[in-house]
């Protein structure tokens, strides 16, 4: 029993205070969990573009003062009444896609998508409807995703959380927290791309690098990435991309990059991927799919108010048009298997991380984002 | 052998000669089938609404003058050389979803969409590009949909025909040339629907009313219509829908047609058929699925230019939107189970067959798609 349980704890956090304001690094203070939820210490984050989407206060559900964070690996240091998935001591990874094995959406077997906190996660609190943070002034601060990874201490949901094997590096399995899993888990789970598939992903970041991955470990035959930024196109060949297209820089006169890609693949796609939040790019990931079959997973997170648009002909010949979130992944049922992978060198993490930095640096994490060449910046929370 | 085999033939067809105006019956020739094609005698078809739609002017790729028709039976009259699945004397009907077998799409196993006949089909030819239709002044008529069923003799692609059990009634069974497969296919094949789902359809013709067939065929739990026509309701609960809803005049105000969809069924559909053609209702088809899984098949035609459009949340966190064409049948293999279910009683097709008229009636024929009462029109042709 750690000698913290049940005592409010004071720990260093990031605040986000105001929307496009840097984060205050301050002391605030951490209360304990009520019944079914975990207190974690957490030990490592990412920064990922939802935190930065959020934090510039285009998100219309962004709600401030909070703590964000939503992408963190770290130690259980004691858990509320009734809590028995994970106890003291256990390393653990926090989910914003929670899985409580009975609502509706968990016994239907057909999606991630768990009810049993989202409304209140929406809102930024706890499923009783309060906060477990505050800073020292005593004002309350919001709850981001149900995990608030920016913090030496969050409080989450016992069905927020899952443990993994100890000998996980925190400092590396945090990125399965969301941007590896949600990539892999798309091209995986959501289009269950199968071998000699070809596969076209838009967004070269940490989600569509491993969305090529997920479609490498199947078989595809073909794996095209386009971004606009060239200087992707070595990382795109590492993590398996068999084809590299910067539709700025790649395409002759009276070509798109529809008909690009539709001629260089006998017709269309059979899968592709829109890992950007560009609305005309999901399009274009549409229509570049092949008739009769082919189809497309919106996994980015379009602007507020943006709407896709095509002609219904694209799907009346066939081609699907679906959405993926947290890579259809069950976080705490199928977690395990996505560590074992890890570690048994089948799954790429490590090779995302591409800045490390002290938790006190988090602005300048939140800069790197914006670097063409960076793909995750973990902050190490005990420095 | 047929005494007109090699000839060319002069019958009765309906010629759209522009577009917007009344079809012209009249005398014209019919050359006999080159090779790989077949001459039908034709004995029946009805009017579908692409027929009018096409003839409308509407319909960006019409051309004219044209053989309309697509929703046709009849009895070989001869075939050209190389066939060999079809013989003189066989009863038949017109497909235009060909099904050839070899092309990428046939062999894919994933689709119905065959690619054989399609550009030519489009075009008004016949595969070699060239007509088998002109008028007595020696003008070429051009083919429609690859059937071309307005008239007493038409000639096909052999790829374009399946023969049928000659013990099924010709005057009935044409209508799964079109209407009735492409509804009761949408729902077995396309959605899949299973025992106990929900399912809502939009728009109580013909195809709507042989989807909700096909979905009691599933067994669903319930089977919601949606019509703007109230005197559809009757017909609806005949085919099988559970509910019905007539969003003019059933809503309570500050309910939209989505919202008490979502309330009728605990969050929303598992299956959604839009067989209306209008976007806005594809939209609403679409956004009435349930969260996580529910798909909205999308069947009706949209005028030209028109566009779908939604946020691309609805679809990451679930929803799926599709399309279906003929019902994802494959005319040559499956009709046969079509004709045979109809046969045992289970499809009812029938019971759509609300007119009947002489083939010289046929632009009356047209008229009656307007009226709320009217399904289809069976026109004879050996009237």
């Amino acid at each position: 029993m750690s000698e913290t349980q049940g005592k409010p704890i004071k720990c260093l956090a990031a605040v986000a205070y105001k929307a496009a304001e840097p984060l205050t690094v301050e002391e605030i203070i951490v209360e304990p969990p009520e019944a079914h939820e975990v207190r974690i210490k957490i030990t490592h984050t990412a920064v990922c573009h939802t935190d930065a989407y959020t934090l510039s206060g285009v998100d219309p559900e962004g709600a401030f003062p909070c703590v964000l964070g939503h992408e963190g690996s770290g130690i259980v240091e004691s858990v509320g009444e009734g809590v028995s998935s994970v106890k003291v001591g256990d390393h653990v990874i926090a989910l914003y896609t929670a899985e409580c094995g009975v609502c509706k959406f968990c016994k239907s077997g057909k999606t991630n998508l768990c009810g049993s906190v989202r409304e209140t996660q929406g809102k930024g609190v706890m499923p009783d409807g309060t906060s477990r943070f505050k800073n020292l002034k005593g004002e309350s601060l919001l709850h981001f995703m149900g995990c608030s990874t920016f913090s030496q201490y969050t409080v989450v949901a016992d069905v927020s959380v899952v443990a993994i094997n100890k000998t996980a590096p925190l400092q590396s399995v945090c990125l399965l927290g969301c941007g590896v899993t949600t990539g892999y888990g798309a091209a995986i789970k959501t289009a269950n791309v199968q071998k000699n598939d070809t596969v076209a992903v838009f967004g070269a970041g940490t989600v569509g690098l491993s969305v090529v991955q997920g479609a490498q470990a199947r078989g595809a035959s073909k794996i095209i990435m386009v971004d606009v930024n060239s200087k992707k196109e070595t990382y795109s060949r590492q993590f398996g991309a068999t084809d590299f297209i910067n539709p700025m820089t790649d395409l002759k006169p009276g070509e798109t990059i529809v008909s690009k890609l539709v001629e260089m693949t006998d017709g269309g796609l059979d899968h592709t991927f829109d890992c950007t939040g560009n609305v005309k790019v999901m399009r274009d990931a549409l229509e570049c799919c092949h008739k009769g079959w082919g189809q497309s997973i919106i996994i980015g997170v379009a602007a507020a108010g943006q709407e896709i648009s095509t002609r219904p002909f694209q799907l009346v010949t066939g081609r699907v048009w679906k959405g993926s979130a947290f890579g259809g992944v069950k976080g705490r049922s199928e977690m395990g298997g996505l560590i074992e992978s890890y570690q048994k060198g089948d799954l790429k993490v490590d090779q995302f991380i591409t800045n490390k930095r002290p938790f006190t640096e988090i602005n300048a994490a939140f800069e790197d984002l914006h670097h063409g060449d960076c793909l995750r910046t973990v902050l190490d929370l005990e420095k």
